[in-house]
């Protein structure tokens, strides 16, 4: 799965930056105007911009220009690769606990 | 947390190689000798041996030398981290829809 892995690539790098991470931990919560997103950091907006083109080609966020304003979401589904990657890494013992929690849920009494 | 956020910083560096993520998956399976972990990829040893350093560092592995052999092993709980983080990015509606899945898991009959 060569395309799979260059997404995978792609996503751990651009999320390996510090700003780029505080971004998308942002945006996780609503989109937000470029100048918004700026705020918080102490850095030229050249330098911001250069943060999103990563995330941009890395998948991870899309953005709209209306007049003036660009506003930048978080891509529906943008995490989706690493949430599976993570997911088929489970140890044995882990997925022997997965089960477990699975069968306990399903056994407990509503009112737990 | 500068801490936490070092963490994530080293352990998503030490993943976004596609070489570095293949060692994690075989040793998520089970711990390897060297020998072993070198077989699937056509890299000098030396090279191989710089890869297992890296995630050495990260955290993600820890080995041991029985004599001559080195066996290396995924260190447990050395994705926490990243759980810990995606976890925190869910999107409100992500949220809702996994409060929705709990109710459904809590209220289903036991035998679906």
């Amino acid at each position: 799965m060569p395309k799979y892995h260059d997404e995978l690539d792609a996503v751990l790098r651009a999320l390996s930056d510090p700003t780029r991470r505080a971004v998308v931990e942002r945006l996780a919560k609503s989109p937000a105007v470029v100048s918004d997103l700026a705020a918080p950091f102490s850095m030229a907006l050249p330098s911001l911009m250069q943060h999103l083109r990563v995330l941009e080609n890395a998948g991870l966020v899309t953005s709209q220009k209306h007049g003036r304003v660009r506003t930048v979401s978080l891509r529906p589904g943008a995490l989706d690769v690493l949430h599976l990657w993570l997911d088929e890494q489970r140890t044995p013992a882990e997925r022997q606990a997965d089960r477990l929690g699975i069968h306990l849920t399903r056994t407990s009494p509503k009112e737990i």
